[in-house]
């Protein structure tokens, strides 16, 4: 079976992402993350550029990698200096790594307007910079920036650069579609001809300006290439590079190669979030094999078919990259969704009672309002529990005061003050916090327990704020969605209202009220009271 | 020059994407810009399945489409009736459409699985409700279900239930990769077996699983196909859709072919962010062509080189599709990035100076507390105007306080009182608003209204938060963006607190402080003074 290196740059290209910035430490978690997987190749920075990435090589240097080779990036010696003497090279050295990824100029505009040399001078900076890093024992990549627009504008030239590059003792040519918009075909076609060219591997590097990114690194594996570059989630400049969270599966299943090891492709959806968490972005939902949506089904005809076989409506089965299937109870779907649901919550229910229906109304309705009970399981069960009597609410709020101060300096404090029911008993108690929510949650906790002191297990893993009509600036509807965790398992909660506070309390309560409505969390409180 | 077809169904294949539900009025409004920027066909709904999608199609008939044809969906008849006698297909011609969208199984496996009937009575299937649909002179398109599966498990069958589509009578066959998992070359392969085999008109219904949706809709075209058939943004069950945004700009200006006129493709950005605030989704910020990122540049290296050539590092001017360039201010974007926003907002600067490093470093130590500049123009430039001296603030905070009251039955009552400096006066007031940011936002318009009367002008159109850290649950750090508009412009400004409110605070002090600062707001208040 023929085989394609992984070669990641999340943490050189990825970090050139809006809204990403990734601190030496984030960079060590991902590092060892990415190697765990099974990724031949980690890019960790360009020494010569940002002073941090050095950091980040001294640092990595005390762990040990399994799988990957470090490489670090930089780009061909100034026109005006000897590679020996050009710092930015001098910095690859010092960096410590076995590989140098150095990138140079394919383009012939690129060459007379963003560097100001000559063509001749342009091929003996890429010829000399790649043999002096060879020379002092580096495995040496040269990424051919602006391959395939340099091919369109000046073939001849941009074949010349990674000849240059080949002469100068580089191991690997990449070819660089660096502003993202070439189409596959072309990419086969430039890919076939620097094959023929070269007698080196080659590998590719594809940007994702014309949502093209993960076509054209496949088609540039069809063609002959045996390395892709890319980053988790396909985070990078601009619209991104490609997405190697989708190439390693496609090249895994569908084409047949070897990329990672086989059983690591399980880990892929975690690897995804993870990184996804660090760089502190909202995971795209709707992200290809990995994404929350990604195996989830909402249209009746679809629920119903898999209902019957669950080849029916996905490509492969979400285990094999370590996703997982879900059905949405909405009002496109229908009863088939519904008992699904009841299915999974392991619920008896007649399709056909008044409670069946009744539930059904009343999801509609909220969902009218704003809520989603798509990843608020808690939620959603304690409405069904409702609906079907015998439960009893664990506790009920008499009322909640909240009070804000923020003072001249920028000072803030959050006060809460909260009267419960719990049984027969009313609890009358305050909280403190670093912000309001924080206050109410605090509040909410110390009033409740005394009663149940399970309470104390259960923690917040994630609160999220939602403006569900942005348009209606500060008086718009929001919707607060929680997920707590007790160690065992966790739980997903929501609230909706113009209210934050009001929005964040329904969540809250919602999230210890299901807390206590697993196991056997009820029965301890009931026990208290006969005793 | 050749043309394609452009076929969207946002309205029916989009709404199944999860988190989004369109009401009747959502669909009205979507259609008609669709019309607008010249789609050629409209899926409106799918009447037969979903009774609310009638309304719609009642609905449209009161406004006149410029260019688009609506097209209602719907399936083969049930294996049990007559064409004539389903209500499904029934309910198609009550809708009034000109053309109808059927779909059929092409795959062996779905129709003895899914639907329960025999080879031969799914082809009859076909044959008799395209022939009773064309019978009553609707235009019929025949979407073949996973006919690109059916193909790779039973070749013969799946090209014989698109001929059967043809002796129907329909005018054109879509050939869907309907789970989203086939390659490019696989499409190549199939769309040209059954071009050979079909005298009619070919489209292409790609889904987007294995990250190639765009790329086979191109490729489908290229292999013969000429209609294209898709959602805005890529809306879709699971992965969802090909994404029309992608696949126009790509089929016209990387193709040469023709699809909406080319002049209406600097509408495109405008559509797609349409379409995402009907559908309250968050934009994509790294959409290709139309996302807020998908020109915006981080790296110093490409910022320096754009300085000189916008060509360096984009695949095409952003203005072709009504995109635009932004250059972003950050860690890694050193001075060059500096220089390009000091030109975009007409400042004299020199970058040698204290205040221009003081201000780099002030900005960089912010970005690390959480802040993002990145569309909050107005707050960056209050931070440099405050850097450069003889800005004078136009008030300041000398106390807030906010008080929340929520009641058992769920209503709540929020208030703030604020206290402020306004040049030499003191200025003590308090508001009520629908929740406490909104109080708050009444209050402090309140306050400075009487001094800045051209503050009724300024509307909030926008406000969102951001969890920062959401594993840190009530107690993580917030991120608050607000846009502002005066009917003229508009403008971000931003807040950073582990409190809510403080958060907002900032960000809306800074959107009115802004306001005033940007033409001659700020004399006017001087003048009021010299009086």
């Amino acid at each position: 079976m023929s085989s394609v290196q992984i070669y990641d740059t999340t943490l050189r290209d990825g970090s050139q992402a809006e809204g990403i910035s990734f601190s030496c430490e984030d960079k060590i978690k991902i590092a060892l993350s990415l190697d765990k997987i099974g990724f031949h190749y980690i890019e960790g920075g360009w020494p010569g550029s940002n002073p941090k990435d050095l950091d980040f090589f001294s640092l990595i240097r005390s762990h040990s990698l399994k799988n990957a080779k470090l490489a670090a990036f930089g780009s061909t010696r100034k026109a005006s200096l000897a590679a020996e003497n050009d710092p930015s090279i001098l910095a690859i050295l010092d960096s410590g790594v076995q590989v140098a990824t150095i990138f140079g100029k394919s383009w012939d505009f690129h060459v007379r307007e963003a560097l100001g040399t000559t063509l001749e001078g342009n091929l003996a900076m890429i010829r000399d910079t790649v043999a002096f890093l060879k020379s002092k024992g580096l495995e040496v990549f040269y990424d051919a920036e602006h391959f395939f627009d340099g091919c369109k504008a000046n073939l001849a030239y941009a074949l010349k650069t990674i000849e240059a590059a080949q002469e100068g003792g580089a191991s690997t040519i990449i070819l660089c579609d660096t502003n993202g918009g070439s189409l596959p075909l072309e990419i086969k076609e430039f890919v076939e001809l620097a094959a023929g060219r070269l007698s080196l591997p080659l590998g590719i590097h594809a940007h994702n300006d014309g949502d093209l990114a993960v076509a054209n690194s496949l088609v540039a594996v069809q063609a002959g290439a045996v390395q892709v570059h890319g980053t988790v989630n396909g985070y990078g400049e601009r619209c991104g590079n490609a997405n190697l969270c989708s190439i390693i599966p496609n090249l895994t299943f569908k084409c047949g190669l070897e990329t990672i090891p086989r059983e690591n492709l399980a880990h892929l959806t975690e690897l995804s979030r993870f990184v996804s968490e660090v760089a502190n972005v909202h995971p795209d939902t709707r992200q290809p094999y990995v994404g929350m949506s990604a195996f989830t089904h909402k249209g009746g005809v679809h629920v119903s078919a898999l209902l019957k076989d669950y080849r029916s409506y996905e490509h492969l089965p979400p285990e094999l990259v370590g996703n997982r299937r879900r059905v949405l109870v909405s009002e496109l779907s229908g009863m088939s969704n519904m008992l699904y649901k009841y299915k999974e919550l392991n619920l008896q229910v007649d399709k056909q009672s008044p409670e069946g229906k009744r539930v059904l109304e009343e999801i509609k309705n909220l969902e009218n309002q704003g809520y989603q009970f798509e990843g608020a399981e808690g939620s959603f069960e304690l409405l069904l529990k409702k609906a079907y009597n015998g439960y009893i609410e664990p506790f009920t709020l008499e009322a909640l005061r909240l009070m804000i101060d923020v003072k001249q300096d920028g000072t803030a404090y959050s006060e809460a003050i909260i009267k419960m029911r719990v049984g027969d008993r009313v609890v009358h108690t305050a909280a403190e916090g670093n912000g309001p929510v924080n206050a109410l949650d605090n509040a909410l906790r110390k009033a409740l327990e005394s009663f149940y002191p399970c309470i104390r297990s259960m923690r917040l893993t994630d609160y999220k704020v939602r403006v569900l009509d942005e348009k209606d600036g500060t008086g718009a509807m929001v919707r607060v969605h929680i997920e707590t965790g007790d160690g065992h398992s966790s739980w997903g909660t929501v609230g909706v209202s113009e209210n934050i506070i009001e929005a964040s309390w329904q969540a809250l309560a919602d999230s210890l009220a299901y807390g206590l409505l697993k196991g056997d969390n009820l029965e301890q409180k009931k026990d208290d009271k006969e005793e």
